[in-house]
């Protein structure tokens, strides 16, 4: 039983440290989105599909988490736009107390959108909270359309869906009216969104709906 | 520290486990494999595949691990294979104690290999030994030529590394080149195949190693 009673204690410390970011996002008037997916879903490439979109109307900023490597924060850099990477080194979520550490070295002067990519894993980072103002689950249609089902804590816990990878629906065992079904069954409040990052689909609309959050914030 | 040292405590209770279920498998000449990968990379697929080919050749059976639902073990017994599922409700990865659990009821009276798919899930399913002769890592070329370098712990541990979905190349960014150049600099001892459960290419030379082992196991 000591597991599980460290285990709440761990996520009672993080949901502290995540109230206090939460509340200095809101006086800043920084909008801040919880990027969550399996590997390779797209959460980079729809941050980058998304600052070209932004480029000019949005000041952005962006906290790479990933278990090795800075590959995607040198991806996102491209687009001249604040980063920093925290590398978790095998740990299988992101945590509140490494974004809070992290926002020492990140300006957020002037941002009015923050993105947080947290490690690929759809199972884990549900239940950390960041500070965030809401989570967004990436689910790729190469996934298959039962994953909602499979993974429900992350369905249940994000306020949008982004169903990524559309244009590949020709070629895989993926009904979109299914997976949407699944996802709405576990939560029927999420915003859903559709996009491909290849053919720029549903790009719009998505940008169209952050600018919309990020100026109310 | 707390955290550190229970962890660690974990671990030690679980490959002691482990190292008794290897033991009981090795007795009964039963090749057992850890099939570990993200969500939606095809860990099911490729055993439906696999049965259709093993068929009347070699005797298996299957345990399925999943955070909730028996979806998969669904489709697995639709191919005559004996199958248990566990459903971890919540938990990341499965942990030899499971694994202990379900072999209650599961006969593996002349069984010669058995497969166990693990969570979805390239993170915390690396740390756990279930007892397996190998893991065997699943990768989508749908995820990204990047993976094994953002993951590594996975690719280090595994001892088969199946790139899966390699028709879907074409449509997506994705060099088979640079992904096993990738995964052979984490652990140049990966023995890799490359299939696709759609059209089948790859899957013959799969199995025929797979018999080849259940054989001499």
């Amino acid at each position: 039983m000591s597991v599980i009673t460290i285990e709440r204690k761990v996520l009672e410390k993080n949901d502290q440290i995540a109230g206090r970011l939460r509340q200095q996002f809101r006086e800043r008037g920084i909008f801040t989105l919880n990027f969550v997916s399996s590997p390779g879903a797209g959460k980079t490439s729809i941050l980058e599909r998304t600052f070209q979109e932004l480029q000019g109307s949005m000041r952005v900023a962006v906290i790479e988490g990933d278990v090795q490597t800075d590959l995607d924060a040198q991806r996102v850099a491209r687009y001249g736009v604040p980063v920093i990477q925290i590398v978790t080194l095998g740990g299988c979520h992101l945590e509140a107390s490494l974004v809070q550490d992290a926002l020492k070295n990140l300006d957020l002067n002037g941002v009015e959108i923050l993105f947080i990519e947290n490690v690929g894993n759809l199972v884990c980072p549900a239940n950390y909270d960041l500070g965030e103002a809401l989570k967004v689950a990436i689910l790729s249609t190469t996934e298959g359309d039962d994953k909602p089902l499979k993974y429900p804590a992350m369905f249940l816990n994000a306020s949008v869906l982004i169903v990524n990878k559309i244009d590949l629906v020709p070629y895989v065992k993926c009904d979109l009216k299914t997976l949407k079904g699944n996802a709405l069954k576990i939560n029927p409040a999420l915003k859903v969104f559709e996009i491909s990052c290849f053919t720029g689909a549903g790009i719009s609309e998505w940008c169209d709906w952050l600018r919309k959050k990020g100026a109310s914030a």
